[in-house]
């Protein structure tokens, strides 16, 4: 007999901590790689407006195929591959796993990349291969491929760009990890918009890649859950047995449309936050105490020779709420800071250039 | 190395077909459990209304407090319990499941109840105990409880009222299966609104009683994704770890906090279908050929004398939609219609009535 309920939980479970970011009570919010700025005010009208007009109190489709089809149209993806939206790419990533990972089964992850694939993994109760990043930061593909091949890994996930370096593994390293190894790559490009490339090209060429894709940062709908994931069709198929039917609800779906269908408009949102980011990447660097490294996402991992406590209080003393990412794996001396508006960034500057002067 | 991208996939995976819901094309839809009825144009415009004014962009509240308080204060539940929401209860069952269910881990399930908690369990690769229902087509609870005993059950999980045959284990049933086993006892209360009374106040006694609700049928709502889980605050714990973090729309969240700030405005539909569903087991009753099942719920399962299929084609060459159930355990000879308006009833009454003359 049980003594307890939670005695009923699988240990894998028990012995694990849940996902958690602190939102201390700030001015300036840098901390969690959104858009500084929103849907033009005529899109979320033309989006209210459709809400309106539709049924709530019915079923919708049971899983889309108009906004999978948009998406497939608009990256121009090859016959055979399959778009599949989410509840966020998390609920994609996490359905992925549970159809991949029998408890004890191998992953390769990076340490560090963004912290959800391993909670996810853990739950599942699988083997987590840790491969630490270089010195320079970067994820070195070659180390990830050695890797899952001694371990037998079924899998390899990781964000390109990295969360939350912000460097990127080269479209040519991807390609030779995919050759190198017969695991599924899972890579989250939830930052892509703000990189030099993409490994889409790559789907119609290598079955075992899976691409996610997010519409909570460059695409300005963090509040909202919309994600999705591209890959061959067959393996698509069996992630879908996995997610429960009816996954998004029609306020995120004619969302996600609406986005899909204006996307021209939100370019030049994309493109001030790189110039942003170009722009503060040069501040930062003539910071005295400071180096950034330099990003292809819509934020900046800098390293401090101020403990990253310290000058993360300091900021928030003055309103400003960054990412203290000090407690990953080779990143005891940086911080995140997320690319805001140009004001938000100039307050951010000024304040950690006074903050590192009087260190 | 495996051949196939897909020989990645679990064989549990694998081995299942996707849960699928065909909708021909017809005029009157019976076959969902949805509400025939709309929020109230004016809550609506008031929800929109809100919409407009939130940010879109960014990340809300990681997990909900505003909702689950309100939730807990509508339901009176005592010190200890705590609620958790989520994108639908499916997506809570399936977290739930995952927190608990090892590979080989034994769940009893009633056959036939709703078919995603057996979905759910065989994606885990958990040992499913079957039991099935009585004669009349109800739940035992006293056989629930031997087989979980026998098998050494995590959990046992059904639906109260129960899909598709809308009855209910009485309150006094559900206190001896937990009383008896040492098993966690998940009840889906999605169709509680519809029925004589609830678990929720057993919530108290029992530690290891778990109940999911929804707002995707009275509170008419199916289109969007809003469920919760009434449960320990121990246990709320453990399955909020495995929900992924922002797992629910700002859409979504808006539209929940409004209807439960005015859930005295849809009560006079929920007796409206509570009446209709009277009137419509009188007539199904007074079809020759026809055998309702009496039901606590917004749907009503009949057995006819002529096979379903050829039934419900018939229907649906009338434009008249329901669910063939007939493909379930013991429901062979059995049909499922959703309580609609009087209008759509009514027409639903004429047809079968017609297609039982001429048979």
């Amino acid at each position: 007999m049980a003594d307890r309920a939670t005695d009923r939980i699988r240990p894998a479970v028990r012995g694990i901590a849940a996902y958690r970011v602190a939102i201390p009570p700030h001015r300036i919010k840098l901390n969690q790689n959104e858009s500084p700025i929103e849907l033009p005010a005529a899109l979320k009208a033309e989006i209210l407006e459709r809400l309106r007009g539709i049924p709530w109190a019915r079923y919708p489709e049971q899983q889309e195929t108009a906004l999978p089809a948009a998406l497939k149209a608009s990256l121009a993806l090859p016959e055979g591959i399959d778009v599949i939206t989410g509840n966020g790419s998390n609920e994609l990533i996490q359905a992925l796993l549970t159809a991949i990972l029998e408890p004890c089964a191998s992953i390769v992850i990076p340490a560090s990349t963004f912290s959800l694939y391993r909670q996810f993994a853990a739950i599942l109760g699988a083997k987590i291969v840790a491969v630490p990043l270089e010195a320079d930061l970067a994820i070195d593909p070659d180390r990830l491929a050695a890797a899952a091949r001694d371990a037998g890994a079924q899998a390899i996930v990781f964000a390109r760009p990295n969360n939350p370096t912000g460097t990127a593994i080269p479209v040519d390293g991807v390609e030779r990890l995919l050759a190198r190894t017969s695991s599924l790559v899972i890579v989250d490009e939830a930052y892509v918009e703000f990189a030099h490339d993409s490994v889409v090209d790559l789907l119609g060429v290598h079955d075992r890649l899976i691409v996610l894709r997010t519409f909570s940062k460059a695409l300005r709908c963090a509040g909202l859950r919309i994600g999705y994931m591209a890959a061959a069709a067959e393996l698509v198929a069996e992630v879908r047995k996995v997610v429960p039917p009816f996954n998004t609800s029609i306020l995120d779906r004619e969302t996600a449309a609406a986005i899909v269908r204006n996307l021209e408009l939100l370019r030049p949102g994309i493109e001030a936050t790189i110039a942003e980011r170009e722009r503060m990447v040069g501040a930062l660097d003539g910071i005295d105490g400071v180096a950034p490294i330099p990003s292809e996402a819509n934020f900046i991992c800098f390293r401090t020779d101020v403990p990253p406590r310290v000058v993360f209080d300091r900021l928030l003393e003055r309103g400003i709420l960054v990412r203290d990412v000090s407690g990953y794996p080779l990143l005891s001396d940086f911080l995140r800071v997320s690319i805001g508006t140009p004001e938000e960034n100039g307050a951010f500057l000024a304040a950690l250039r006074e903050i590192m002067e009087d260190r």
